[in-house]
């Protein structure tokens, strides 16, 4: 049965995050890609540490709070010009290849973003992109992160469709467990070839790219 | 002023979760660090994930779930046999060299261990380490992990003791800081000489080894 709605992640799913190593080369040539690694890699920790601590901060100041510890944990110096130059790569991340045509092919279903990112960051990402959704939802109005049950039920609540009723679509491995545990449907997309992350749910399905989603759902 | 009780986190703290290391090199020569590595981040990353989840899991579940993905990811072919030879590690972890002498300098001020670990694992470990403490707690009692405020709390509980009269230790920085965040007087053993994480606290004092825990304290 076709969902009613589609829930898509941002960051990884639609967009590269490491679209940003590129320029993180350009400062400090060779290191690019570790760093980008690390950059995220603190980034998801962070917001989980935060949200098990109730400290919410926006996803805009913990990616901020990451990069400066990744750049300090990998001996690389930040000037505050870097670290400013680098928060705007953020703004401008690619799309992934597939991402336009399958959201093409898709359009008969509403679509929407459910990201971590706080309007400051994924408002001008979004308008940069040119893609079109039928809504954006951060977690920043529910001031936790994902994989809290709280942030897959604003989905529910905003977009008004029952949550069996939804498609929801990461290539986070643990978002898309988090948001199968709270009952969506979940299309894992796994771009990297990566092992199920053993947390006791699967998806529905497993796909290489968003480009055979169509295929899938219609 | 003298703290009135003190609280030391196990894995990383107490004992060298990277004993491990030497196991797996013998099952694997020369990918003994990687995976002992990998397994550790993960299994960190999945008490998390769970917590938020609300999918509460025993540790060493969670810890037999990260080694089996950490393999999975390494291509380290791992069957039932080696699988329990290496969970079998988790409950003989070597203590740092600091550890038993620190204890006894420190052997006026009554101390306790609260722990990720569950009973299962914690207990058989403190066992086998001859080392001695007022009381062993675990998250098990709370069903959530470090570093939500609640398993700080049970220590405040059990033990009777006003949270800002709590000297807690930890070599884990984000542990640290969680404990900080709940109202802990903090310290903070670095010893991997890691950045401090960007979480919106600070450790009372960061020392290199628990060595230099009594001079601070006494």
């Amino acid at each position: 049965m076709k969902p009613q709605a589609l829930v898509f992640d941002a960051y990884g799913t639609l967009f590269d995050v490491h679209s940003v190593a590129r320029r993180c080369d350009a400062l400090w040539p060779g290191r690019g890609m570790a760093l980008s690694q690390l950059w995220r890699t603190k980034q998801l920790e962070y917001s989980w540490l935060r949200s098990l601590m109730r400290r919410y901060a926006p996803f805009s100041q913990v990616t901020r709070e990451a990069l400066v510890y990744a750049c300090e944990a990998l001996g690389l110096p930040l000037d505050r010009g870097a670290e400013d130059a680098l928060m705007a790569e953020y703004l401008r991340l690619s799309p992934y290849g597939d991402v336009a045509q399958a959201l093409q092919r898709l359009a008969g279903i509403p679509h929407a973003i459910l990201t971590n990112g706080s309007p400051d960051m994924i408002e001008p990402l979004v308008r940069a992109s040119g893609l079109r959704f039928d809504a954006v939802l951060s977690v920043d109005e529910v001031k936790v992160y994902k994989p809290a049950a709280q942030v897959y039920q604003l989905a529910v609540d905003r977009l008004g469709v029952p949550k069996e009723a939804i498609g929801f679509v990461s290539s986070n491995g643990w978002d898309a467990l988090g948001a199968r545990s709270f009952g969506f449907r979940v299309y894992w997309i796994n771009r990297l070839k990566a092992p199920l992350d053993r947390l006791g749910f699967q998806p529905e399905a497993v796909l290489d790219s968003l480009g055979g989603l169509p295929e899938v759902l219609l």
